[in-house]
């Protein structure tokens, strides 16, 4: 049997995982992220808790190694500044071979979390899966005959900035106006609850609070009527931009993940019920899954990107 | 050399070419579809002028043939029923290898000429390509690396239904309401002149005409206001679900194909201007191109099928 490694580096941990060749996690264990120095340790610390792994468990074949890195990463390894990392411009692929003597390929972070999602959490068993990633922001992955779609400028998968309402007056942080992310991310769910208190009379566990998108969900499975109208909207919004989505690359499953998705069932179901009244008649059975690998997403997708290679 | 053929099965005619192996077309000719005793003298005819050809060319190395027709097919070649042909349910792909002994492959028609166009035509030279076809309707193909994004549920590439305007009360062909199809195809371009005369008082050398989609082209070409806004708002809306594509799959080139793409280069400058307010800042640059084989586009289609198997 054959092993390899899934690095995912990001600017206070890293989280590294041993895979056997058939993508099955044997072990994972996470190292501080040294920032000092321009990064310059980074790497280093890297090589040796691999080496140090290698020779505790006598592994002779190894394939090599994945890493997905906090910034835009070319094919062929080079990043172009990591401002967490304090990284510059350099192959990191190149520079971690040079130190360990294995093969490597590097992605960037959030691209290779999503083909891990699609791969090996909730899309498992999947060639075409769209991957919506709701956190902070909204991002994704599409992942089409079992490949991700990089896109000509590595923009493929960048669905949080989609236009979805084109009346928005506020831009988003991307510069445009009326993105998915200015609805759909937590930042984006808080904002709709706060302008909805504003232009409602209705009491609400809501007011007067200064409130976070976990707590619109909590106050909605409480029966908070404000809290359920704001969250129907969201699905609403939802439901439309993935029907939309469906129409370009018709799918086998939509992946829901991020933090938001932590609301589990009820967004679930919330999207799937808006998602049938927009989505093209052929697309309507399209199945729905919540993300399983959480925060490994990352090191089953840096692993998985090396059986691509 | 080798040769192939490519067939562009239509209801009242056959298109048919002959390519070389690297895709270059070395002749072409139509022969009428026979549509009576149930469709059933279709392929026989087809078999019998490829047969002649061969014969009277001194053919010997053919690849096979790429047959599109007018209606769902599967990846076997299997046919459910093509109203405009009077086929039923049955393998063409299968029926039209025994006629003529020659490998043969079957697609839908529209994406055959999809894969055509974005292959040979508009799209030549690259491998991530969204084709848009404005005609009658809107459909369109995705290409990725090289490949056409055929779909679950044979869906991919169905954006002429994406929604684009959720407050539409009147309904699209195909249920929803909403759709791009609704506003971006030639009916659509007619449909929305119409609604904007009736909502304006300014004169137009549309008013009081049963005018077509080129009639609006043409007089906003002449200087007329009214035609001229009709087709702003065309392009803007051509120019948002464009970008909106753009954040999926992140093509190289967007082509412009169908009878609507005949406007030409206004059509194009008109789409690029809005898609420039509507893009992701990373597909700012997406190339942008008019469809060039216009009727031919399904016979190289079928031909390039062919090279793919």
């Amino acid at each position: 049997m054959k092993f390899g490694f899934g690095v995912d580096l990001g600017g206070t941990t890293v989280k590294i995982a041993c895979f056997d060749e058939n993508g099955v996690m044997q072990d994972k264990w996470e190292i501080p992220t040294r920032t000092e120095d321009g990064g310059a340790h980074i790497l280093p610390d890297i090589a040796r808790t691999l080496q140090s792994y290698c020779q505790s468990h006598n592994m002779e074949q190894v394939i090599g190694i994945g890493i997905g890195v906090p910034g835009a990463v070319t094919d062929d390894g080079v990043v172009n500044r990591c401002i967490n990392l304090g990284w510059g411009k350099f192959n990191v692929a190149k520079a971690l071979r040079d130190l360990t003597g294995f093969y490597v390929v590097a992605g960037n972070d959030a691209t290779v979390a999503a083909l891990g999602e699609c791969r090996m959490g909730g899309g498992k068993g999947h060639k075409n899966v769209v991957m919506v990633t709701l956190g902070t922001g909204v991002g994704g992955g599409i992942v089409v005959g079992g490949k991700l779609i990089l896109g000509t400028n590595g923009a493929g998968g960048e669905i949080g900035h989609m236009v979805l309402n084109r009346q928005e007056t506020r831009p988003c942080n991307c510069g445009k106006r009326g993105c998915v992310e200015q609805y759909c991310s937590a930042t984006g769910i808080v904002r709709m609850a706060k302008d909805y208190l504003v232009n409602t009379q209705k009491e609400s566990a809501l007011r007067g609070k200064d409130f976070t998108c976990k707590d619109v969900f909590d106050f909605a499975a409480q029966g908070d009527e404000v809290s359920k109208e704001v969250l129907e909207q969201v699905y609403s919004y939802l439901g439309e931009f993935i029907a939309n989505i469906c129409c370009v690359v018709d799918p086998e499953v939509v992946v829901l993940g991020g933090g938001v998705s932590k609301a589990g069932v009820p967004l679930l179901e919330g999207v799937k019920r808006h998602f049938a009244r927009y989505a093209y008649h052929a697309c309507r059975d399209t199945e729905f899954a919540l993300a399983t690998l959480e925060n490994d997403a990352g090191v089953y997708g840096a692993f998985q990107m090396l059986l691509d290679d």
